[in-house]
């Protein structure tokens, strides 16, 4: 399923993209030989960054310009806090980690810096800002799920990689493609390349990726 | 059922509530005296207004600190994008009005004002400044469908009013007036009226209520 | 002085300028026919007005992408808050009016609208589009205070005249131009009228105008 | 010159105060072994920091609740802006360093992570939340120059230790001081430290801490 033509240009000018999507915490799920207290140390870290990141997306509300455009930021905003959260916070209590516990995670440096750069994204700019800094983590794992299905050695992460790889985590990939490329055609028109803009949002693309890159770091790091 | 003990209070010291909840607009509901030129043309300025309403709930969101905040806040902008304003999008198409028509509405100064209001108390306060300034809408709305839904005489306006006295509406009510409790309890603490913060969120919720009679008047006047 | 090629597109297609910047209640400026009870009406409305115009110029720094930028917004920021508003105090206090009086001045609805109209412009979008919305009082001002200089048939209202035909004041005009050329250069390119965006400036552009005759109406109606 | 009881109490509250006020960096300018690319590297992003600053300090203009709140916000960023970036490209400028590559310095994460961080502050909350994130680096900056200036034993970093010491640096942090203490008089009252918000607002001031650290973590590691 096609994750729409300006997210496919972000990605092919972002050479850090391969870092992140490869990256051995990705390879440690797809092999099982991720250790579990990495794993867990990397949910409980994601379980705050999915409280920042559904804050940015409903941030993405209130900057549409169509009904439309608000139809799906409001989807996203609904799938991550009654979903993926809910996902999250199921698979801690597996473990033993209750929700109090997640939500008390102290949010790591790494972490914090990510979400607050896609929200500054947002209040700084207007919404192509904020969704070319949404875009990485939403279709990366898009990506990742895709990759690690097929490519996957061991099942101890099944689970996570199934979530990424589901057709409903596919179709959320495909509508805020649909999503961002209608904002493109909105703002700076068919030919968006040529608009001085385009550098600037390839750049806070590019920035997103970088800070993914930084958070498998952390993963690894527990 | 109960709204909560914060509205409870705010709606006390709202001299204006009463010009609000008993306008002549709402007895023309009642009674089916409203002309339904007049009807049209407040559901199209309304149609407008929800969608800076959703966005303002959306802000809420962005500014709430726990993830049962964002789940109280998101589900309402759910229920504003997804019913509300599809409501009214197949009661006006029921008139011959289409979503396209709907969304050019020349939106009026009297609906301007009241959301830039509520989404400014948003952004230059916290959630409490934004939750003061969303309550009067969404609290007088359900006072107002209960009410006439008893005191109708009429049933021209019987689909509106059954939205608003509908066990869904006043769940909501009951949702928000949750929502706010807590958020109260949880930034001023249990004896809110003695911080110097309630004159100034009393006011906010005051103004809010203003603004909604300055709505009703703009819906008496297409 | 010139206020730049942006204001002067904008402007030419914004049918209701003239209805603003040639308004009774400008005439009546002009020829000392305004009462005073209308101009320490309107005073005491524009020194509100003040205060959340200046927050909306301040919500620029926020939004800029170079450290020109910065500066120039920052630069009206001080001139709004140390002088203009400073300004307004005087008066008001020649006339017997203190600036406590002058601070719990009831905001009236069409002032309410304007200034939250503008910073919800700030919010929604992007540098471009605050700047729409914050240019026609800026440069307004500035012709009205050009033209009334020489227009003007009596001394009642000079100082006013004088402020806003300042070399001072024209400066300010001539520096937000070049603040919004060059935000347009940078955002759009060389060739922004063929820009999707231009449209949607072009209307910001013009609400704005429309809530000067707004306002200046309301200064009429004391 | 003290800087107010507010940052006092908040002050005594954070363990991390000291690893902040007495890092190795700030032994570093103090006895003239910190090497001249370090702080060089600190300066060029110093330079970034105080953009994002300025921003954050902008924002605080937009969220007061008085003209006086404004005032002083207002005469900060102007300080910052016209008097703290100038000083840094002045001092970069006579190493050689240009304000074109100052601008197109790299952002180090520990730099994005601080600022971003109190921009979300403000987004998120109201101007205490803001406030207490500003704190940290305004009144530190201040208590580091004035220890520096008694106890250092070199003259090599005198410029830098000079205006954190200097008479009008020190104005500033009693001038934010004073912001401060009125701000938390006006929304919490006589008795803060009884609030709920009073943990949360001692959280944030600690977070900023935290995040010096890192930023003088990162000074010693071009």
């Amino acid at each position: 399923m096609t994750y729409g033509k300006t997210f496919a240009a972000w990605r092919d000018n972002t050479p850090v993209w391969h870092a992140y999507t490869r990256h051995a915490f990705v390879q440690g799920l797809g092999d099982g030989t991720l250790p579990p207290e990495a794993f867990l140390h990397y949910l409980k870290q994601d379980y705050v960054f999915l409280i920042h990141f559904s804050r940015a997306w409903a941030l993405a509300i209130t900057k549409a310009d169509t009904v439309e455009e608000m139809r799906l930021a409001a989807g996203t905003v609904n799938g991550l806090i009654n979903e993926e959260i809910a996902l999250h916070i199921k698979t801690c209590a597996a473990a033993g980690i209750d929700e109090a516990t997640l939500f008390a995670t102290q949010e790591r440096q790494e972490n914090l810096a990510y979400t607050r750069y896609v929200l500054d994204a947002g209040h700084s700019g207007d919404l192509l800002d904020l969704l070319a800094a949404l875009a990485p983590c939403v279709m990366g794992y898009g990506e990742i799920g895709t990759h690690l299905a097929t490519a996957k050695s061991s099942d101890t992460y099944a689970d996570w990689i199934n979530t990424y790889a589901s057709s409903e985590y596919q179709q959320v990939c495909h509508d805020v493609g649909v999503l961002i490329d209608g904002a493109v055609a909105r703002r700076i028109g068919d030919d968006p390349t040529t608009s001085p803009r385009w550098a600037r949002l390839q750049t806070r693309f590019a920035m997103a990726t970088q800070l993914e890159v930084g958070f498998w770091d952390m993963g690894l790091d527990p």
